[in-house]
């Protein structure tokens, strides 16, 4: 067992609901376990500038629920360049911290390799972004609310589209990766969706809204933002000339996909692995991403959690296409 | 008394949360004073077309909670032609209807003050709006549910707003009205509100942004769709250029604001006003919007209703300079 | 105008959404004026324990959406005495506080109505309590709130009505007054509704669920917990031995009533009466507790406020009967 | 390739949310394979009284987000009976149905189970059921849904425990399994967890609650319906009698946990498996519970996914007793 004594915590990237949880966890687990928690505002930049405070049980009280982050977060230019890196390093000696835990997605982790390699710091991270992008874990700390808020924007844009017999183009967040879209265009009951992943034909696209059952009045496109097809305003554009008597809006969800009350399963998700992070770092394990794969822990060294080649379930495409009907 | 036997009942215009509801008060009270009810789809549109069918007290089971309209709702260019409006006089009085319930806003009353001034039918209106825009009711049908909608969104991007030190400029309905800008800034804590009654003058907006509390990282500015400065995006190109190192980002909450779940009061409001219509038209009541002020039914007749110069009470401006301190 | 400088505020009685945007709304209002204000924790009881420290704006950062009360509340045995006031007036000095702001309902308003005729401190109340039931404003800080907290509930227990065809008999919070279960009762389309405020007929309200309308399967009766006919046990026992072939449940909502994000016009009336409080201070005002009637502040006696005899508008009870057809 | 032709399709036992979107894959599904499908209300009740309609891909338009089930729900003693499922099995022939999908809990799949031995009929089951207790799918219909909805409750009761440092004992469903309040358990960040799967110790809990840390004002134990402690009420006692001194209150959450919109995953699960009903038909497999094991399908034989032995993660009960410092 690696002697710990002093973990320092942040929050890096967009943030994502279920980080407070997460950082709830691993406070209080350090705190099970005697050992020190130091707070590190604004990730990699308030690391920089020794934005650094400790905490304790009471610090991490009544936020499981709270959206957002209370260390809240930032990017850092000066942490891409090893003088940046240096200057922190100095400021985690400074402050006796002998540990990172680092809550945040694909570039919070391309940071933390690099430093990793760098110096000799253990650094654990928890991957808390809603984009679900990442390899080394089944689901990512945020997803999961972010799918129920857009899918209750979408009911809501659903009840007007019925009223007045629209077809409406929702766009999601994803600029890499239409996880969320495929599983709300589901869930939603979208009559298409559209992702990065697969190569979009905006012909094909208008011809399966002809073609659809004839007494569904109102019809919606999901598209992730990240689409090859020009995004929802390009999509509705097309969609507007080539039908022109369609009344067609176009719907961009935007940033409430990013907060709000995170749902019962990030909350566990984010307290499992926040406990993890504290014992992995107890146990010696440093440089890896920790997230839940089939119910169990995994480990995944950082370099393969970034790989950003999350597939795609193709059965999913095919549900989408059997229940439009 | 008036002798009424049939009431044709139609939603028009934009929908609103609520206006099932108020369906359902109209069809039950038609039923329970012994009157048959006929449903008309897409408004007047529909009214033309003949998409015209009976209901009954079961037709509206279960339909309180649900936004949107289960009759539909439609523009109709048509019926501003005299032409248009002779085929659905013609229409009604096949189907032997012989009174007429409007939900819907400005536009509604606008189509049947014209109509109740050629063909001797009586009309009753019922505001179903979400933008609060009509004289003869201190609330729409609609308006209480939106603002519940749009508080959410902005908690919600409050959250990512906080995390990130950021400065949002959210859009919310009102083309005419900043009726929901105001409230929802209010509720909210915005730093500031933009709407169409006064004039914006963008330097002093930034200048309040700048003076601001010190220790608050995150602002948001709430801004009616209506406003002269030219809506969120100008506002935000204009706060960008002034403060290059704020991190400024832009939102535009949309058709979310339509649909949803009515609230309690919507509800209420909506099921009073249903049982009035009726109650209305068998006492005599004609080219009347039914509303409630101070807690009281209220008759207003349309071309009063429909003037639109609601007027933003001052009070509501000074509380947000204060509470944003 | 008073020379106040220095306002001490609480909150008492049972909380209430909404008091944490009163409390920021006296807050921020103060500092606006350039006055200083001292939080007192736990009502009463924390005044004489002397839980007193000073606020400003930062105390109140971030709680306008939050429920519950930052300020905490407790019921005090201590301060119905003379002995118990005379302890809270002399902290109340030691803390340099020459006036009051109490957040609360009828018991709030009945200490500080004997607290302010025994020392000379001005005194203004704002009504804080979900049950809406005091004399001089149209709502409480809190009821909008929870009306809309159980149509969720009652909206979820619909499903499974419906799909089991079941009569469920639901209690809502109100012990004195029907004025929750009265406008919940119509929002979500109960087929009746028990409250205190009338004489409870269980022959009546039983032939009145056997003669509705036939294809209704399911019913639901909303009850308001004061009601003389035993509560909703009681009822549902009736219920079961008349119709032991109906499937009858009994679901008591409880806390969750009291819990939860203000709505927007719960945050919208806090912090209008939030910012008239201490106003009204400035100005003179003691001794009444502050409302909004019509749409205008309305600033009445405290004994006048707690008299407890808020009527029930009959129209509401004749809607339900008409819409529960 | 087995010929089936027409598939019954019923639901049984509890509703849960989720069942809707599950109808509508399964309906859907068969539209798409050319296949009829003709819909039974009530479940074996229904099918033995003969309700028993076509259904098309109209019939399920609309309801992926409602809670509920369309098709009703009863429980049904005839069908128990060897004479009963006669009766059933002559009004499938008599409606030309050839296979079944049934989609409830452990009595539905005992039903079928007995009703597959006894008549040559294909069935497949999906699992909808709230409580999660089936062998043979990660996760049943409706879970995800109920386990929001109570931390929704419980957030709403935190902070009214908080404003009056309370102990609360809340009771959320689980008859004979704790996996409800595990999860949500940990999720709301409750002190203590209560469940029927281990011994529950009354002193001990006690315990945990007077050296749990000292600034922890309130607290909440959540306890699973079927615990041998003797339920919330017994529990609160107990706890009452040892600290008179604490404010401890009961809340029943009840059957608000069975409605409600369903959550995304609840849907998606919902629409993955009710297509996969319809090709496993297809494919000729027969009395099997399709469900999702590690995000793939899985097959499990009747027999053994009602066996009701899910075991409980013992991780989950440290993390409760980790963080809750």
């Amino acid at each position: 067992m690696t002697q710990i004594n002093n973990i320092g915590l942040f929050t890096s990237g967009g943030d994502a609901p279920g980080m407070n949880a997460a950082i709830r966890a691993v406070v209080r687990t350090a705190t099970y376990y005697n050992l020190q928690v130091t707070g590190i505002r604004r990730g990699y930049e308030g690391m920089i500038n020794g934005e650094i405070f400790p905490m304790d049980g009471k610090s991490v009280a009544n936020i499981i629920q709270r959206g957002g982050t209370i260390l809240k977060t930032a990017r850092s230019e000066q942490f891409r360049t090893p003088e940046g890196r240096k200057i922190a390093y100095e400021q985690l000696q400074k402050h006796g911290i002998d540990a990172l835990v680092a809550i945040g997605g694909d570039g919070t982790f391309t940071g933390a390799r690099a430093f990793g390699a760098e110096y000799d710091i253990p650094i654990v991270g928890l991957p808390g972004t809603i984009d679900n992008d990442l390899i080394g874990t089944d689901f990512t700390i945020g997803y999961d609310t972010a799918i129920n808020t857009v899918i209750d924007a979408v009911d809501k844009i659903r009840d007007t589209a019925e009223s007045h017999d629209r077809v409406f183009i929702v766009e999601v967040m994803g600029r890499d990766s239409g996880l969320i879209a495929l599983r709300t265009g589901i869930a939603s009951g979208a009559e298409a969706i559209v992702i990065p992943e697969t190569e979009t034909d905006l012909n094909a696209l208008c011809n399966r809204l002809e073609h659809g059952r004839k007494d569904k009045s109102s019809k919606i496109v999901l598209v992730a933002e990240g689409d090859n097809a020009g995004g929802a305003f390009e999509i509705g554009r097309h969609i507007k000339e080539r039908f022109p008597h369609y009344d067609t809006r176009v719907s961009i969800l935007g940033h409430i996909q990013r907060g709000g009350r995170p749902s019962c399963m990030d909350r566990v998700l984010a307290s499992r692995i926040g406990v993890a992070a504290v014992e992995a770092l107890r146990n010696g394990h440093r440089n890896e991403m920790i997230g839940i794969i089939h119910n169990e822990l995994s480990y995944t060294p950082f370099e393969h959690a970034i790989k950003h080649n999350v597939e795609i379930n193709p059965n999913f495409l095919k549900i989408v296409e059997i229940l439009s009907i």
